[in-house]
């Protein structure tokens, strides 16, 4: 029987689970990184946010990651005010659950009291501060919680000792009344160019999670390629492999044509796509965004051809 | 623990299974809907045969399946002749191991006399008359058998059907000496568009064929997306995903990139692609193919450009 984590917006019910088209959390919303980004959010400036809500949504995305982690000496002080706006505004243009994502206690907070619906609070870890300041929040809200397997000693590389935080972690929610099914476990990808065979790893932490604690996984899905070549290619393989194994939601950019194909074909080759209909609308859209890439490049020299798929 | 299916060559020895690199069988060599190569065969003309020997070795097929049906209205007096030439053409150009592709049994008999080292024989089905008379020539020779999961009822649409024709196929070839390990099963990727969830009814075949009966699994892996848009793309995601529940080969096209992409992908995320060293090549290949592809279209108006990966 598929475990099923649901997660709401006043319009939308959101159900992750096998069986069910994988949910792509869209990652994009997050300034790490991102200086402009970053500087624009801290001066009130939200544009790109709105813009990069509107169109994660248009690529597929089913749930959009918020983070304002803005590399500043006083998160404390200035998270809180910035997540909220930058949810007020998601919200204001699109109508999917949010995943309120921080580190920092206050935001996470701010972002619960921000968010409609039953939110994703990304994340807890193992850690014993964590925990028990985390979870509280997430039970009195029922809340989704994402909990990354690392604790006080930091990620392991054994695969084990991730699989232990995760029981761990499962069963303190449940102290707390979170139900198991509303705990999606992130069992980390680690670099398949420096841990040989990670991704095998990954996928058999995959399924010990959903056999043996019950729960849905999730994962951030790009660090499996770190430091290898055409990071696209592996990290779409990667997604439909999850998929193939049982793994039913990650947190990713569904802009990158490459993972958004590995969905729609994962889903399809999965009976998750009824009558193929997902994947054959992504062909078209493909096509067309195509269609325009070859129009420009036809044009006269100076013109300066659209890049395919930028934007989408 | 892994089970070892091992095929030879005088000069390579190749190991299909889990844990190893997932090993092409090139399915080029096969004049089935290639009028041209049929009719060159038919005269005696193997010049394209070389070629394809040559080009999907060279793109990394570890074993060359061979087929010489050719159509014709008497296949047992000409297949034999036809196909014993051409395995001694593919012989004399390149060293890897053959799989003698045939339904017609003076063919297989005769392909297993031209080819050196321990072939594959493709195939044998369930139907008492193919068992009686296939599995005693392999066992005779040593050689391995592809076992399609089909009988005298043809093709069912329910995977339990094809199970359990797999497991009376591999019980037979153990009556008649043949290990299990030599046993390769097809369990019959049927199209997704058509056979909602075909893809995951396979991989739970090849997860049962492999835990249950102790035996390495193959496919043609094009079946999958017939009747679908962009079948590279599906094709290539199905062969990542049934590395990842185990499948070690595939009887498939190596000249396909997107099918070598998804191949060395996967091996590189199971681990059984040491230190990436394969997927750091495949990137470089595909970079000096696509330099070339850029200069080509980079030439004067009117010069022709070299479409992209084109018969590499």
């Amino acid at each position: 029987m598929s475990i099923e984590t649901v997660v709401k917006s006043p319009t939308k019910t959101i159900v992750i689970g096998a069986g069910h088209p994988f949910v792509i959390i869209g990652e994009r919303i997050n300034p790490t990184g991102r200086k402009k980004l970053a500087a624009a959010m801290l001066e009130g400036d939200f544009s790109q946010v709105r813009a990069d809500a509107m169109a994660q949504v248009a690529a597929g995305a089913q749930i959009l990651d918020v983070n304002a982690g803005l590399g500043v000496a006083n998160p404390h002080e200035t998270e809180p005010q910035v997540i909220t706006e930058a949810i007020r505004i998601v919200q204001e243009v699109v109508d999917v659950p949010i995943c309120i994502d921080s580190s920092v206690l206050p935001a996470l907070e701010a972002g619960l009291q921000a968010a409609w619906g039953k939110p994703i609070v990304n994340s807890v870890t193992g850690e014993e501060e964590r925990l028990e300041a985390v979870l509280p929040l997430v039970a009195e809200r029922g809340a989704v919680v994402v909990a990354v397997t690392t604790d006080e000693r930091g990620i392991s590389y054994d695969p084990m000792v991730r699989f232990e935080i995760a029981r761990k972690i499962v069963e303190r929610a449940e102290a707390y009344g979170i139900p198991r099914e509303d705990v999606l476990i992130d069992p980390l990808a680690m670099p398949t160019g420096a841990v040989s065979g990670a991704g095998r790893t990954m996928l058999q932490l995959v399924r010990m999670v959903t056999d043996e604690l019950g729960c849905n996984t999730t994962c951030g899905a790009s660090n499996i390629s770190f430091g290898l070549p055409n990071r696209r290619a592996l990290n779409a393989h990667f997604v439909s492999m999850a998929i193939a194994v049982g793994m039913p939601s990650a947190i990713t950019n569904p802009l990158i044509p490459e993972v958004m194909t590995a969905v729609r074909a994962a889903d399809a080759l999965m009976g998750y796509d009824e009558n193929c209909a997902a994947w054959i609308k992504h062909q078209r859209q493909l096509q067309q965004a195509a269609a325009g890439a070859d129009t420009a490049a036809a044009a006269p020299v100076g013109a300066r051809p659209r890049r395919r798929m930028r934007g989408r």
